[in-house]
């Protein structure tokens, strides 16, 4: 617990040196944000704004667990979350950098965009099935009860790695927003691995392997408030979906090494909330031929059009999170 | 534990329900903040926007506690605490009053600001030392030790709670800044208690005493969230100096209760800057017949006036009082 707090303030530290160095040089190289073109109008104003600012925040991710686990049998855990965060990172890197550098708004084609997910994630659900490592009972939320999906592990576990990524970098559309959620989505995370050592009595057996998962929660919690200090509004960088993409891979990575996958409808409402909205446009619009049903999707922008300002919006959806994830430790906590 | 985050959850959606009924009211009886000629000038367009909305969280931090502890031995510890919070928020309420209804931007004068702070402070001090139920020693920081300052305890514990509610009321300067800080600190003093319950072994004898306590920070954390909804940028409400009493007079009693007064300084650093900064500039002014050291003081103005944008400045007071609380949370943990 307390390595867990070190963790948090060395990466928090270790941002706030990172930032000045790295945003300057970002807009030096012109890695300026091209707004999407279907965006609300208001958004024009961030234009020029520096993106791939994730790395700020990526780069203590990745040290600091790694650093601070030393003394411990860290076992496969903390390799395989760090290969799910930065396998998915490299994945948003590459779509950042060829928006920018072709100054096309939407990147890599949705294709050349899905594929090497779908890999990376059915390589990482395979593991888990066939390892033997990671247990491959999922946690059910509100029930004494765990489900053991048997070879139908690897398909849901595809399908909640891909949605995860994806959702966090269709959440990631206002300032702060998205940092400011997987805060609480982070500490909450690593407080359930805290609590379920302690509950389960196995605090021996599964201390070192939770432990690193634990620590690179908490690295993601410093690391983004850290990000904060520059992306909260008015932003001056943008993470880009290196940023998004880093965000997703380790919340989907954690939930995936302690099976907790089931739990991140709940603690990860927020992303949830931005693909079932997106989904919904889009089909409601293909259904009708025309109607939206929202004024704008994901979610927050429907907000925003609605004349919500935009620092309100990351409010209430941070405070939504924070209760939902402390709904959601209810069940870990006596 | 779970009956603490009850507490968060209950007080929140307390909140929540109380903002849409009382604002619009205050608003119709024209409790509109008079704003205070000295501060920045951008501050005039908060001209108009309602005050005292305080009592949103007020009325479930005096609430939820009060219930939720039902089945507990509840000691006095519960109600000397919300004496203190309630004692210092009617003050607070009644120089709000004054300021609002005789339109005159500083309420009551310094005299009869202080005088009756003062003897409630005297009186809960004194009840602490010569009541035998609370411990009057004070935890150090950082040093396996607590201090036992004999009938200084008086002075000190006097001079700790007048400081925490003008501190608190100083801090009340920017949308959500007050609201914001205070919710980290109060989630940090409601595990500082049940960090010190476990350590001490002593869960048995400290439990119902600390519990109510612990629900009060707990309704805290819940109604301050509840009202940054409505507070935080762009504030349709704030919460005006029976909202800041308030805060500060919960912060200060539970930590006289808990004899973590000495704490106080790391975990409000926020708070203690507002002071600090206060106190230097006016030092310094009359000292040097005219100079300042500070744009403007309290020191959030100085950064105002810097050119930081208010939403910046507000995340970046609430980041660094995460991290000081974490840093005070090492000495808590194993």
């Amino acid at each position: 617990m307390q390595r867990l707090i070190w963790a948090v303030i060395i990466s928090f530290l270790m941002a706030l040196v990172i930032g000045p160095v790295v945003i300057p040089w970002l807009r030096k190289m012109k890695f300026g944000q091209t707004i999407y073109d279907l965006g609300p109008h208001s958004h024009l104003k961030k234009q020029g704004i520096p993106t791939m600012g994730g790395v700020i925040f990526a780069l203590p991710m990745t040290i600091v667990p790694i650093i601070l686990s030393f003394d411990h049998a860290r076992g496969s855990f903390l390799w395989v979350g760090l290969i799910c965060m930065l396998g998915f990172g490299l994945i948003g890197f590459i779509d950042d950098f060829i928006k920018v550098r072709l100054k096309r708004s939407l990147g890599l084609t949705p294709m050349q965009k899905i594929l090497p997910q779908l890999i990376l994630s059915i390589a990482l659900a395979s593991w888990a099935y066939f390892g033997g490592e990671a247990s491959t009972k999922l946690i059910v939320p509100f029930a004494d009860f765990a489900w053991e999906p048997g070879i139908w592990y690897i398909p849901v576990m595809v399908f909640i790695l891909v949605g995860t990524v994806n959702s966090a970098n269709l959440l990631d559309g206002l300032d702060g927003l998205l940092a400011s959620c997987s805060v609480v989505d982070f500490a909450t995370m690593a407080l359930i691995m805290m609590f379920m050592a302690v509950n389960s009595g196995e605090v021996a057996t599964t201390d070192a392997r939770f432990t690193s998962l634990m620590l690179l929660c908490g690295s993601a919690v410093g690391g983004l408030m850290g990000f904060l200090r520059f992306n909260s509004y008015p932003a001056s960088v943008f993470m880009g979906d290196v940023g998004s993409f880093t965000i997703g891979g380790a919340l989907a990575g954690v939930a995936l090494l302690t099976g907790t996958s089931l739990l991140l409808p709940l603690i990860a409402l927020a992303m949830v909330a931005s693909s079932l909205s997106d989904i919904i446009q889009v089909g409601y619009f293909k259904l009708t031929h025309g109607k939206r049903i929202f004024r704008m999707a994901p979610l927050h922008h429907h907000f925003e059009l609605g004349g919500m300002p935009e620092t309100r919006i990351v409010s209430m959806y941070t405070l939504v999170t924070i209760v939902m994830c402390l709904v959601v430790l209810l069940n870990y906590t006596v």
